[in-house]
């Protein structure tokens, strides 16, 4: 898998992606990123990429043309015909990420991320260039870096081979709906907290049972809307 | 402000922190990060942050005890009795980060962040040491590394003085439980797509009119969920 990512701070990428899964799943040559400094599809004195809002009111809007330069040139040079290849434009006005959503983008062999910045990118960007637009959540960040290595992180974690243990992936929070159940480890008494005896029991059936119930539990207790998302009541 | 961030991976930090307002930020004085490497707080020879599950299955649950003394270790130091501080666990069990959530923790003064990793941490840090758990997004990353760096950037914004255009995160996206309209900025035309006209009239009434039609169609069209949280119609 392939992503490249325009952005106007490439120097905020390379320690996380050399860290931990993604330094693994890169090394191992299932992933490569690249990352692609806007401002070098500029063609003034001042590599300027962001200009006043129409309409007035605060802030900077990021400007169309180098952003079309950008993908063209990267489409040009490295979306092989035969691939399949997809533009994200990282908004907080775009469609939520999520488990389904990563899994989907993971089938997809390149993907091409633009990181937005200021007041927002010049909506004809969203509107002729990008194929979808994704958010990480509803809330507002400084630029679209951190919200592109979440994504990227996200997906790498379903392209085959990058987890060690394809059943973690397959149980954890979010794969079936369902907060994870909770999770203990040595010691079996911590200062007067005990782990739950059901789980030194050795009755793995017993175990089994306990933790779908826990799971259930602790998404009705904390994440009700999830439930509406996930049970459909008959009748309904 | 000061946020402590225990991490196993204190490396990922400085990029992202060292880039655009978030180093705007700790240069004014207005807010200080310090990362405190979980392995300090561990006394064996591997320095072992991760034991197995107790009743079996996939990966790796981070263990209690550094966690426990980390956090203590912090509190003692930099906790004075007279400023609010808080214990934030990054879990994707936890509640959703919004910009509500992100204002109200930006009163805090002193937040210790626990980024988890692995199949999990010891569910005693949630239950008895950490005052809340925060989720960034209902989908599985390698570690809270990335939702800790969202929630700094998330949350400094609300800090005062840090935004150079206090009216510019009052008027963006989520604020108000609207999506953001649309912008635009130089050339009014970019090949064969114009900028809507009523942006370029000069009439700041009905630009105004116009933008809050769009934000509205816009959180229509893409996130009819977040009109049921924002309107309640009467009779409701």
């Amino acid at each position: 898998m392939q992503i490249d990512v325009i952005t106007i701070f490439p120097g905020m990428f390379p320690a996380i992606l050399g860290t931990s899964i993604l330094k693994r799943a890169q090394e191992s040559g299932r992933l490569r990123v690249t990352m692609h400094d806007l401002r070098n599809y500029t063609h003034d004195k001042h590599r300027s990429v962001d200009d006043r809002p129409y309409g007035g009111g605060p802030g900077m809007v990021m400007r169309v043309e180098p952003i079309f330069e950008a993908v063209e040139d990267i489409r040009r040079r490295s979306c092989a015909s035969h691939t399949r290849c997809s533009t994200l434009l990282m908004s907080p006005q775009g469609e939520p990420l999520s488990s389904p959503v990563a899994e989907q983008l993971a089938a997809i062999e390149h993907l091409i991320l633009i990181c937005g910045h200021y007041e927002g990118v010049d909506e004809r960007v969203r509107d002729a260039l990008a194929d979808r637009s994704i958010s990480i959540g509803d809330y507002v960040l400084t630029g679209g870096e951190l919200p592109a290595l979440v994504l990227i992180d996200c997906v790498a974690r379903f392209i085959p081979g990058i987890i060690g243990h394809p059943q973690a992936t397959d149980e954890e929070s979010f794969k079936h709906g369902w907060l994870e159940y909770p999770q203990y480890t040595r010691p079996a008494v911590f200062r007067t907290m005990a782990v739950p005896e059901i789980l030194v029991s050795g009755d793995h059936e017993r175990v089994a049972e306990w933790r779908k119930l826990q799971s259930v539990a602790k998404t009705v207790a904390s994440r009700p809307d999830l439930i509406h998302k996930n049970i459909k009541l008959s009748g309904e």
